[in-house]
């Protein structure tokens, strides 16, 4: 940041959010990623996103660890033959990386690059689990990377390399399992919703869109500004599948063999920090919650370069000021660059810096200085002694605006009908979920799936709400087929 | 751990240091890495491992960040044409893993699982450095794994994936990168030998060991049990080759074009669990400094289960003491299992936990509990009343045990001569240094050295002392050649 090079968005949020969010996450923008790395849907994670992502994950590693789960960390390659064993799941092969090759040799056996870890795990789970006594056994992986060979690609919603989470649980009976499904909602409740502010609903998934390998899969999407909906997170009831697959088996209290039931629960990190991005920036760039911001407060001193003598005091003052805030436990910076206010304000604005202050000539002499936040950038001077609870204040403000505003422009993004003229109509310029009857989501449903996806241009069935779902009514016609529609499902577009 | 398996190391550590290391490392001991992944030299490090692991990964992390090193994530694949761009450092090909195939395709261009960052993060930094304003810039990477086709593998010694860590600087002058390297092994002082309790020396490599296409290495080596240097870290002196082959360009304050000079540091994650296993643990199993361990007191009740009225006090009582220990801010677990206490006592001495507490229904009744390191085992009936001072006593006695026993384990492990023969003779039996006169570490002395080797079966140059080194006498004669020897060097045998 030498130099005052050119920086800044050229395009506004709403009428083209596409380019608004390559324009934040690049070069010109907040800088979080670099694309020139020169293999395609492999980005450089710059410092600024690696600081935010690194926060997401120990949220959630807190979260998880105070549920039971140990860390672990499992290879990144997968031998061939873990990867086919189950046989819904074998259906990731077609996506996946191989090595064949060391050096000059041919490897005797090639190894993937893991896509997901179930098929890694397992077959170790069923050497450590032997007896009832070893269950409830809930592990987890963080701070890794999967690898799956995507067609298109874009920074945090689809790469070829991408940053990964992942728990796996077995348990003695189905019940314990399912209350695992629960207490995984409970975890993205915590995390995503109340501290990075974002919301979402839960959905049962249906069964042609469940993970393969899965019985069920149960899911958070949020909807990005251009109207498609976004996974957040995933938790799979694997039934006993994969134990039957992979041999895991325990010995019950009576001493017989049984199969356990198996969970695994994957917050998206990637696509929770894509729609941080989406859901909370403006036309300026990013706004981050004030906890979650690498920098949380920048000093930005008003000079006049003119008058050498004001300027010295301007930065001694922005320095002591700094220690000061230091010492109250927040991350702080002066920005002591060469270039303008003006330039220095728009930067740090599109970095997302919660709160502002402003240091000039005039609150060098005086006991007082100018606060800002990064979402109404309403300016306040406040006495210096009132400084710590004057962040604390303008922090606590900036969350709940962040999160009342997100709320807000979530609530307003669906609609219903059950006319599927309506439907069509409606998706081909909506942003948004479309609320609508619809015959099933067991398997006989997905020939209407398919029909809806292909008449509203790429609408998917994301499934039917966890929580307070809507009930069909008895009249209620499925929007495809027009037989009996068992449920109302919610459909929107997908990356 | 349900029942009461059979774990326990058969081997005494002085006796046969290979077999009680591998023991410790797996299931009948501290199961700290399970290797029946599959594929070989790829490892599942396991909850008790990983825990360390990542403590002394967050130890580097404050103090890289600390010296003002920016955290970013790069690629887990390098394009070939990256990897052989630096000439010498090519030479890292023959032993990189190649993905070649994507589902059933192949690719059109191969790309390399990382061997190490600098082909992978140069390339970019050309991209991100463009004048003196952004120098010093600092980088780094951590909780990465990187892959090399090694022959030989060893849990934490020598792995196919192994953990690792990088940081990649960059400065305008030479002397600026010499003082990097002057902070580098600060770093190293305060992580491992501070923090980790381990002893070990800074050696400047001779030219033919020293990282492939750096001007220089710096490295800081331990011992092992068997006699074996470890090495723990090093630091690069790239000077401007990498610049050169990368592009890697600034524009000077006179707006002239310059290439910078490079440092890269490595501290060895891998090899300093090993040293930690190592050099700490004793028959019985590991020992941990007190702030490194995944749990720091382990509660056993020591219940008679033919009194169940009695046994019902202690459990409350071991329940209370756990509640009061982690308010003091403290890991702490009760042993609940239905082990017998000396079953439980091996377990947690095998995993190293530094201090037990012992509650029976003598104590239950009293307010008073005994309490024990994992060093001396010596027991000490303590009031609850004080429970907060003698842990923290304990922790520190522990500690300085440890650091002493270590150090001065270290101090008896270098002998000298200037006699090939006795050297030679030592070589056969001895566990350690030996300090020899020796010619050169230019690369005029690679033919003594490789003499050397071959004569002592095995014996590596590590060096010569960074720290207060040994000057030759100008009366000194090379050990192999005979000739005027400029050094004293240390040899040992290597993994």
């Amino acid at each position: 940041m030498g130099k005052e090079e050119k920086i800044g968005i050229t395009v506004k949020k709403d009428e083209n959010f596409s380019e608004w969010y390559s324009q934040v996450c690049l070069e010109q923008g907040a800088k979080l990623v670099d694309i020139r790395y020169g293999v395609q849907g492999f980005v450089v994670h710059r410092p600024w996103a690696f600081k935010i992502l690194r926060r997401v994950y120990d949220y959630f590693d807190e979260e998880v660890e105070k549920d039971g789960h140990q860390p672990f960390l499992f290879p990144t390659v997968i031998p061939e033959e873990n990867l086919i064993r189950e046989k819904e799941h074998a259906g990731f092969a077609p996506d996946v990386f191989w090595v064949t090759e060391a050096g000059t040799e041919k490897l005797e056996r090639r190894v993937a690059l893991r896509p997901t870890g179930e098929t890694a795990i397992y077959p170790i789970y069923a050497l450590w689990i032997r007896s009832y006594k070893d269950l409830p056994f809930k592990g987890y992986q963080s701070r890794i990377t999967v690898f799956r060979n995507e067609k298109t690609t874009r920074p945090f919603l689809r790469g070829r390399e991408f940053m990964f989470y992942e728990t796996h649980d077995v348990f003695a009976t189905h019940k314990e399992a399912t209350q695992q499904i629960t207490k995984d909602m409970e975890i993205m409740e915590e995390v995503v919703r109340k501290k990075l502010k974002l919301p979402f609903i839960f959905f049962k998934r249906p069964q042609w869109d469940k993970f393969k390998g899965a019985d069920e899969t149960y899911a958070s999407d949020t909807l990005m500004p251009d109207g498609k909906r976004n996974q957040m997170s995933s938790t799979h009831d694997l039934g006993q599948k994969f134990a039957k697959a992979y041999q895991i088996q325990i010995q019950d209290e009576n001493g017989k063999e049984q199969y356990p039931w198996q969970t695994c629960f994957g917050p998206g990190i990637y696509r929770i920090m894509a729609a941080l991005i989406g859901i909370h920036g403006d036309d300026t760039g990013l706004i981050l919650p004030f906890d979650v911001a690498p920098t949380q407060l920048i000093i930005v001193p008003i000079t006049f370069s003119k008058d050498q003598e004001k300027t010295k005091k301007v930065i001694a003052k922005c320095q002591q000021i700094k220690e000061k805030i230091k010492n109250f436990g927040y991350r702080v910076e002066v920005d002591l660059t060469e270039n303008s206010p003006g330039f220095k304000f728009n930067n740090w604005e599109m970095l997302g810096v919660p709160i502002r202050i402003e240091i000039g000539p005039k609150e060098a002499e005086e006991e007082t200085l100018t606060i800002a936040r990064r979402t109404s950038r309403e300016k306040k001077k406040i006495k210096i002694a009132e400084l710590e609870k004057e962040i604390k204040k303008s922090a606590e403000i900036l969350e709940k605006e962040m999160a009342e505003k997100a709320e807000k422009y979530f609530e307003g993004k669906t609609k219903e009908t059950n006319s599927k003229k309506e439907l069509i109509e409606i998706m081909r310029t909506y942003r948004g979920f479309v609320k609508v009857p619809f015959c099933s989501i067991s398997s006989d449903g997905e020939k209407c799936a398919d029909i809806l996806k292909e008449e509203t241009v790429g609408g998917c069935v994301c499934g039917i709400k966890l929580e307070n779902p809507e009930k069909a009514k008895k009249t209620d016609k499925c929007v495809i087929c027009g037989k009996e529609a068992k449920h109302i499902v919610y459909v929107a577009k997908s990356y």
